[in-house]
């Protein structure tokens, strides 16, 4: 068999060697460049990734001929050079030419206890990790001594029926096959492909000469950084032992130096002030030139620096947004590139307090990850509780089976929300992520009694009401006790970024808010204008329930428009409100929605206020409720449905919209409402409703003698409404598709049942992703395409939008951007997000060429 | 004002006159046909649909003109004539030109008495009709006397301020004007809108010779038919009476005479056998000449026939089935005309029996026509009520609130089916239409008290459990007590009819057909096989309910495996004998649909039940119970998502098919078993499902050594299996189209919630017609197209079929026919009419020049 690494198959990095990150691995071209920068590397051999897949299929490694490379016969380590670090591989072997003859050197040169130190680690990782042997045989901690050494080479040759091998083509060659067989191995493929890699990604390995940060002047080993991970600001920091063997774990006790001066002990700037000024300027040379934040590992030896290794420093959301922001602002990457630095999620971590990473988690139960960010209190199990906590001015967690709209109210007061049903678009996660509150659903561990007020976890647990608990709602955990946090970071390199994006981004992000604290948020968060907002909530507040009952058990349509006539005010001082605070951008409401069981109570003690409030018998509400049940509400009588048969409820609405249009009007930049008709199967809806609200907006005008404009849009959210898109926006000045329950129609599945077999769907692969947290671009997207260009066929300026949960979302903006939709509509906490996504987007395809 | 009826508007009746029914009418046209016949028609003038909208517009006629037609001075007749005689309009005015004078003139040749009671009865109706005044003032039943008459005419002069008119002329033309005017009025217009007429239908007027059946020789009055309008049998009716003034209203007393021989009394045949026989060939002439079957209004004067009109008779559903086929035996009509003229939709009626149209109707209330047919029966309020009256051979009538898959053995046991909610496809109309079994839905005036079994329907009529009613699922209404009815009428011309247009027809019809009974009457019914058998039925029965509910409450697979394989010899045997039924012909077997929950208790004494037979505490009972309840069953989870999460429901359910497939082709013909797969919405959900039915199919041929195929395919039921029907086909042999739930999923709309607002929505436009009774072409059949053309990409041979409630519409048919489908399925008593319309569609086609 031909021996593999000849002259073809390896190569020593030079600053013109022909290397590339794709055939040699991340760390051999990162090592070039640090050759091309002219820092001090030890010389270094870099294994092809070719070279490494023939070794594993077989074929012997030409040691010698690496050997030969380094005439000095130094001691050498072996690192793994993948494409990408995080792929992970095999662990770095030190010391490799270690032998009885090398050993003895050392004793001379270093010292007997620290040669032998070396000689035993090397024994130990070549036993372990080359020959295969139990580790228990080799204790790394036993103290470094000859006859410590001795027996552990009796151990290694009575285990290998050999003699340890002294050789160090041999030791070499036995290196770099355990190297290539570890990366075949099944459990490292299996875990790298699980973080992305290819199935066919290759490992390259660096052989390199070892500096020893042993010596007799100034001499040790270190890794310095320049900036703090945590925020991004730039700072050294870093460790450093003096008489160190490079490759040790640097911990804070145990000798180690502080790098920069500190109170709490020495540093290396004090001791020798020029070797610390020149490993400052190797961070500010890799800066400049690498573009980069680096961590860089060092070895000192008598009073020279050799530079090991950088790597780009491990780094917080928080401090990649600084460190981009920085980069740019010092004219060393353009603005483009800092935008496409930062990922676009990340950022949402910035917009909530986040449990701290470093602290101990006793985690409880885990759900769905429904609404970022981290809150804690005392659990309760009510919303009327959670309003009397809130009341007392004591934190609380709302733990539900399920919410609905009349748990709104305490939401509100509560700090988070935990359901044991539901899916990422169930009601609590919309809410909860509308309001910013962190939110964990689909708990389905969790039995709760509520009678007992408690609730049951996995392993017996329990939990009473009162017990402290935090939700972490960026991972799903429920977590016992209140642990540390951090707080929410929008800082200035935040905002710079964001008005970078903006100025490149070439579609239009709103958000969905339905209360004026809702519209405060997407006004913070430099929304477009609001793309939704849901009157119903407006509703289901305690002065106005109480109303919506009274019409509900009304009669006759004259019984209702008294009523309403009531809530007229009330809605007219909300539109008001959010029209002053969107001052000057637009804003679309969409009329009443829920069907109206949805606001009657379902337990027999509500039934009974009810019936007591009304001053009714209760058999007449109980017939009423049951009058109004449905099997089906999602596929119900609302929206629409509702307006058309109850007309009186669109006329309110409008003519509310249209006195606080007026009034609102008056303080500030003229309004131009948006109306938006939700749940349209069919054209003649939106005819019979654009006639009933041109008649109020006629009517309005008249008595106030003030002239006024609106558009009048529909709320794609049926695929028949899709489908007949060319008809309806004949009526409609804007189609904005609510993919949510567009998502649901396409696919016949409700959102809050389909928890229960979601996650076997996505396990088995059967869909790729839960279609409600990421838009299902093949059917739900097909049937937008449909009625984007029907609709456009229809209406050739109509506005093009979708206002579902999936707004927020990179392959949604993606999809809106290319199908020439104006804009996006997501919760205000999205909104950040859905900006960079959108510039990152125009970026990308700008450099495809196609702009 | 220029006169109109001149030469150009008004047309005197001869063989030659230019006339065409949609210029003067269907009466005009008909008159012309008996002229060319040679019958003797009293001499007529024909005015236009244009004279007399222009009449109507107030031009006025001129009288004087036709006068001049009719140079005798006759008395005359004026009768209306619309393109269509179903669409009413104002009576005929007979005797016009009488006054005194004439008066003077016909008591010399009549006598006093008729010749007066003529008079009298003129100026009677030109009071009521024409000068508009108070019938209560002109006694239609004052004896004819001379007093009498001048007292009449008194009573005109005083109210008029002016006399009695005298000029024939001015008689005419305000007879004319009335007529047109009346014609133009709301109501009339209403009327004939509601029964097809178009809004610029006209009407034409004829103004005839009065012929007296008034003589010396045989004089008298009649109408003759020459089949018996109930059954289609060749057989002269009709009555006739001697010496009566034309247009009188003939009844059984009072001197009529029969036609034909007859116990009870003389008859015209017996007395003047000439005069009948030239009746009867009048009969045979106009049988073979106008091809059809005609009633004649005839007068004999001294011994003279003249025949006055002569229309097509009316004739039930049997009748009209008979009268084709005979036409066409005989060789008058084509076949493909006798397929024609039959309504399809009639033909259902043929298949149930009827309540008598003659009979007095004292209905309780007016609900959905949801399943065709009558039936009788003591109320019983419980489905185990029902079983309990049928195991007393009491039949009864099944009244629910609405109906559950719990009910289904109940319903089995009734007469009939009434249900307080739910549309024309909730459960209760399917599982009626599946069962052909009389069945009204919606009949939401009625409350029951459940607890008392008892209704209440409107004006407070209370009815108790025990008491006799009548369901006409025909027309909808509940009947108090027992009424009469007419049998079914599966004849001997109905069978001719269907065998004829399954020779034509190019498109296959099946029957939805769950159980061996449903079979049966797919088998009767000749339908081609069977495209939906629907095999959860087949667990809801007693036996196996309690099997199903082991199966819910068993925690692990092997757990319900064990149950399933008790189940399993069941399925077999199932599966066996519709196999066997249908031998020679497809059946296409859905897996298992709905939800679990279905075969659940929803009250607590159900719920204790069960605890007890499971011997479970309740508590456990009730939590997996709540476990499984979905706010959307709809959309919840069923059909595939269970077969992927559970398979071993699809297991048993492929294996028990398997086996009764080499049971059944060991006995007959060889079974090639269709299995469907349903509520699919990914691709992937189907190659799941046919990698495991593949390995049954496997284990089944290993262990018996037989050999077999199957075809499996998917049913269309979401809009994203259409949307993506391209991959889907990559894995169905066939795709059938389930309309039903594809229709609540495009629309967004629950079939069982939609009752409460549909007719409102039909009636204001909104929908043309509810979506579940007729396909909607525009929105869900757009979603078929797309789905049919994708899946012929994915597969070019693959079949596509129907197999919703849709599936026997003549509109669905044609829609099938039009894009290329291979077969429809249907319920069994919907396929006759099926089989008709295809062929009555294909004839179109033809005649269209497309074919």
């Amino acid at each position: 068999m031909q021996k593999v690494v000849t002259l073809k198959d390896m190569c020593v990095i030079t600053r013109t060697a022909p290397m590339a990150a794709e055939v040699h691995g991340g760390r051999a071209k990162c090592l070039q460049r640090l050759v091309r920068l002219d820092f001090p590397v030890p010389k270094t051999v870099a294994l092809s990734f070719d070279a490494v897949r023939r070794i594993a299929a077989g074929a012997p490694p030409d040691a010698a001929a690496i050997l030969r490379e380094f005439p000095t016969l130094p001691l050498l380590s072996v690192r793994p050079s993948s494409l990408n670090p995080d792929w992970g591989g095999p662990g770095a072997m030190l010391n490799i030419g270690m032998n009885a003859a090398k050993h003895e050197e050392l004793c001379a040169t270093i010292g007997e206890e620290l040669a032998t130190r070396l000689y035993m680690s090397f024994v130990q990782s070549y036993a372990i990790h080359v020959a295969r042997l139990d580790a228990d045989e080799f204790d790394a901690s036993a103290h470094p001594s000859i006859d410590n050494l001795n027996a552990m080479l009796s151990v290694y040759e009575a285990e290998m029926d050999a003699p340890f091998p002294q050789e160090a083509e041999t030791q070499l060659a036995e290196v770099l096959r355990s190297m290539a067989r570890a990366w075949d191995g099944t459990s490292a493929r299996l875990l790298r492909q699980a973080k992305g890699a290819p199935a066919d990604a290759g490992l390259g390995l660096v052989v390199q000469e070892m500096a020893l940060g042993i010596g007799p002047g100034e001499s040790g080993y270190g890794v310095i950084q320049f900036i703090d991970a945590g925020t991004g600001q730039r700072r050294v920091t870093g460790r450093y032992k003096a008489q160190a063997i490079s490759g040790e774990h640097l911990r804070d006790q145990d000798g180690t130096l502080y790098l920069t001066r500190d109170p709490r002990g020495a540093s290396l700037e004090e001791r020798c002030p020029d070797l610390f000024a020149q490993l400052v300027a190797f961070g500010e040379t890799c800066r400049q030139r690498l573009r980069e934040e680096m961590e860089v590992k060092f070895v000192v030896h008598d009073c020279e620096i050799m530079v090991l290794d950088a790597i780009r420093v491990q780094r917080s959301s928080r401090a990649a947004v600084r460190v981009a922001v920085d980069l740019a602002e010092d004219g060393i990457i353009p603005r483009e590139e800092a935008i496409m630095r930062v990922e676009p999620d990340a950022l949402s971590e910035l917009l909530h307090r986040q449990v701290d990473a470093s602290t101990e988690r006793d985690v409880i139960t885990k759900g769905i990850a429904a609404s970022p960010g981290a809150a804690a209190g005392r659990l309760v199990f009510s919303a009327y509780e959670a309003q009397a906590s809130a009341a007392r001015n004591e934190p609380c967690v709302l733990v539900r089976r399920e919410t609905t709209p009349e748990d709104i109210r305490g939401m509100h007061a509560a700090e988070a929300v935990v359901t044991v049903r539901g899916g990422i678009t169930s009601h609590a996660a919309v809410i909860g992520r509308g309001l910013g509150l962190p939110c964990v659903v689909g708990a389905d561990d969790l039995v709760i009694d509520e009678r007992k007020r408690q609730f049951k976890g996995p392993r017996g647990r329990i939990f009473t009401e009162g017990d402290i608990v935090t939700v972490d709602g960026t991972t799903g955990q429920i977590l016992n006790g209140q642990v540390r946090m951090v707080e929410a970071a929008l800082d200035e390199a935040f905002q710079t970024l964001l008005s970078w994006a903006d100025a490149l981004r070439d579609i239009g992000i709103r958000a969905n808010a339905d209360t004026p604290a809702d519209a405060q948020s997407a006004r913070n968060f430099m929304a477009q204008g609001i793309g939704l907002c849901r009157t119903e909530h407006m509703f289901f507040e305690s002065d106005r329930v109480n109303l919506m009952h009274e019409m509900i058990f009304s009669d006759t349509p004259e019984g209702r428009a008294a009523v309403l006539d009531r809530l007229l005010p009330l809605q007219r001082a909300d539109f008001t409100e959010v029209f002053r605070i969107m001052e000057g951008l637009p804003v679309c409401i969409r009329l009443f929605d829920p069907p109206l069981h949805e606001f009657l109570p379902s337990g027999k003690p509500g039934m009974r206020d009810l019936a007591d409030v009304l001053d009714l018998p209760l058999s007449q509400v109980v017939e009423r409720i049951e009058q109004l049940e449905e099997y089906n509400p999602m596929l119900g009588m609302r929206g629409v449905r509702l307006g058309v048969t109850v007309p009186e409820i669109y006329e309110m609405q409008a003519r509310a919209i249209f006195e606080a249009t007026i009034a609102a009007s008056q303080t500030g930049a003229p309004v131009v409402p948006e109306i938006m008709i939700p749940l349209v199967s069919a054209m003649r809806e939106v005819e019979l409703v654009q006639g009933r609200i041109d008649a109020v907006a006629a009517a309005v005008r008249a008595e106030t003698g003030a002239d006024f404009d609106y558009r009048l849009g529909v709320m794609v959210e049926t695929p028949r409404a899709a489908l007949r898109a060319a008809d309806i926006a004949q009526h409609a000045a804007f189609l904005s598709f609510g993919t949510n329950d567009l998502t649901q129609m396409t696919y016949g599945l409700s959102r809050d049942d389909a928890g229960r077999f979601m996650s076997d769907y996505v396990r088995l692969g059967v869909y790729e992703e839960d279609p409600f947290h990421r838009l299902d671009l093949d059917g739900v997207g097909e049937l937008l395409r449909i009625g984007a260009e029907r609709g456009r066929q229809g209406r050739p300026d109509v506005t093009l939008a979708i206002c579902g949960e999936h707004g927020g979302d990179r392959s949604a903006i993606d999809f809106c951007r290319t199908n020439g939709f104006d804009y996006v509509s997501c919760s205000p906490f999205r909104v950040p997000v859905a900006r960079l996504s959108a510039a990152q987007l125009f970026l990308e395809e700008k450099h495809r060429g196609k702009l």
